[in-house]
């Protein structure tokens, strides 16, 4: 065993994926819809399959596809992107978040990373041992309506060693969405510090207006340091597929594709061809996306209301935090293995997205899901009732 | 750029195709076929995607997919693999080889290769900052029927920091078959220094009789210290749907499936579906496999041969390694870079196989794919006689 994985236990997505399934528990854990995608997405994926586009994709990914990431990021953000010199399509975001890590840090550099944080990111810096530097998003309060930050405690967090910030916006678990002028703020000590951002946006199209998404990349202090990350998982709800993709400045795309082709090498070649249908989807397809996800996320709010829970509808993303401090558990993982194998609903313990020392910050919370069918959020909402 | 990264090239993969595509050549580089996987394999994915198998697999793979992993070892290696601790799917060999090596290997441990190596290998050990040990493997003479190891080169190259040694048989470029007694002889010293085999055998079933592929990990005393790594590409004839995986003993597999939760996490749920299907493919389908490939050979050899240009027969692989050495170029980048765009045939010149240090000694040769279709086949040697 080497020593960047022997800290590391089974994730815990893993881990309550497989105690819902043993205990027939709803599960509101791992963020995959219970509903598939778009027909026209998956009969493009055979017709790429029958008519043969089943060997090697160039490793920076098929050019189709890399067009239709271009098309699309002119379409909803007006980013100007180069589909040869600009893109680098991945298995996944997982896998273009290392790519960039790997092409972009070296050992003993620190990063900068919000806590609350998705899980890999740490686990990737550890691969390649940097440090991480934790900027805490602070939970709503009378003075702050949505989830924030310290301007002066993410200030503190640069040094000399800093190479690189990861931003998550829409956030998971927080459901926070980063507004322009928070962007702006964290651009500007990205620029004085000559720091690069890695902004993880797999949520892009699930934000609730009057929210909006805002492409860290586009902000005019960030275009020339952000490396991009997105896919087509969440969007359309075909998370299985594994195709996600960076956008970034040539030399930093170059950095990132230089540790692509010695990762996987290059990314499904049918679901490529089927990924860039997708992306030339009308806006239609996306509107309704978000209006389903509204719906699916008032549902979901007032089950847990119901049951007690206090909690805030999210910006973004498709989870809700719970507070779930006055429900006499001494921690959110108690909370949660007990809701799992008594209440029949598995909900995620946000403690893991916190460094060791922080764990405390996340255990006043559970995480729910709502990427499910009506009939599953209120089958949840009457198990928690009941549970509670 | 991190410096991990700042000796990298593009693949010569990658190269040798745009340049291939570029010229109009027939392209014997890069190892694709360009024909298809079987029918029965492609309708498998398409009912998996149809039928709603499109959200996230388990991280360490289906279930459904481990055990036709664990049912193929049995049948064609009479290998015993437990499904649930032994088997992690991967994003290709590619990915797999990452996720061992990220798993197994500190920063300064020593890890034993081959050389002529698959490019990947020391780009991977970069990552890690590991130091690679380099081990020739020489050309057939007056004494050796294939290419063979100086078993003393061998033993010199272990010391106390010696952590993996990687193996690969079929081996890439050469087409050398390892046999059980030079396995038991690398065995031997593996054991004598506590060291672990991470085994790539991706071209398993593209073995010409009499030679057999020896899985190393049935060797008994590599049984319990070997990572075995494999892939449904090349077996199938689907190198685009990068469906690879790993069989370890449970601790081995562990350390693997700890770095793979945080290289990509998943893989395309549908692809695994559809190769549990080929898996389990009669025998029939991989015996003609051998038979067609020995077809395909024999039209390069002799096309190759008659150009005038010498070559043995590989036991395994879809690669034959013909010696250029009397044609007039420098070296075997020159000799392809000229073939490539006057003489209107891609191969991949074999000294980006070597160390900085030893492209000497692949200088001689150029590689030849073969997985192609006759007519491919033919009209690369009809350039080949006219280019010559
Ligand atoms: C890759 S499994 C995690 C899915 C997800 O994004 C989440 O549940 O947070
Ligand atoms: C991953 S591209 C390389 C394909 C291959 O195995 C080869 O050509 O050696």
């Amino acid at each position: 065993l080497a020593g960047r994985v022997s800290g590391l236990g089974t994730t815990v997505f893993s881990e309550f994926s497989a105690l819902a399934a043993r205990h027939g528990a709803v599960n509101l854990g791992q963020g995959f819809p219970d509903f598939d995608g778009p027909d026209e997405v998956k009969e493009a994926a055979w017709r790429a399959i029958r008519d043969g586009t089943n060997q090697y994709a160039p490793s920076m990914g098929a050019r189709e596809l890399r067009v239709a990431i271009a098309e699309h990021a002119a379409r909803f953000y007006g980013q100007q992107v180069d589909p040869d010199t600009m893109v680098t399509v991945t298995s996944g975001a997982t896998e273009a978040l290392l790519d960039a890590i790997l092409g972009l840090v070296d050992p003993g550099d620190e990063v900068i990373v919000f806590e609350p944080f998705y899980d890999s990111y740490v686990a990737n810096l550890a691969f390649v041992g940097a440090t991480p530097r934790f900027v805490p998003l602070r939970p709503p309060d009378a003075h702050h309506a949505a989830w924030w930050f310290d301007g002066a405690e993410l200030e503190a967090a640069f040094g000399p060693r800093t190479r690189l910030l990861i931003l998550n916006t829409p956030h998971n678990p927080t459901g926070k969405v980063f507004t322009r002028e928070e962007l702006e703020r964290i651009g500007a000590l990205c620029e004085r510090h000559g720091v690069t951002v890695l902004s993880d946006e797999v949520y892009e199209h699930i934000v609730f207006a009057p929210a909006r998404h805002v492409r860290p990349s586009t902000v005019p202090v960030l275009a020339g340091r952000t490396v991009t990350v997105s896919s087509m998982g969440k969007t359309f709800s075909l998370t299985g597929w594994k195709i996600g993709w960076i956008i970034a400045p040539p030399p930093l795309r170059d950095a990132v594709q230089r540790a692509h082709q010695f990762v996987t090498f290059a990314t499904a070649s049918p679901f490529q061809a089927a990924t860039a249908v997708a992306l030339r989807m009308p806006d239609a397809y996306f509107q309704t996306l978000e209006a389903d996800y509204r719906v699916r996320r008032e549902l979901l709010l007032s089950g847990l209301r119901e049951a007690g829970l206090e909690a805030q509808a999210p910006e973004g993303s498709y989870f809700i935090l719970a507070d779930i401090s006055q429900q006499g558990f001494p921690d959110d993982v108690a909370f949660c293995r007990h809701l799992v194998t008594q209440g029949g609903v598995a909900a995620i313990p946000p403690s893991v997205f916190y460094s060791v020392e922080h764990r405390h910050l996340g255990q006043g919370f559970a995480r729910f899901a709502f990427c499910k069918t009506h009939g599953v959020l209120q089958e949840a909402a009457r198990r928690l009732r009941e549970g509670l």
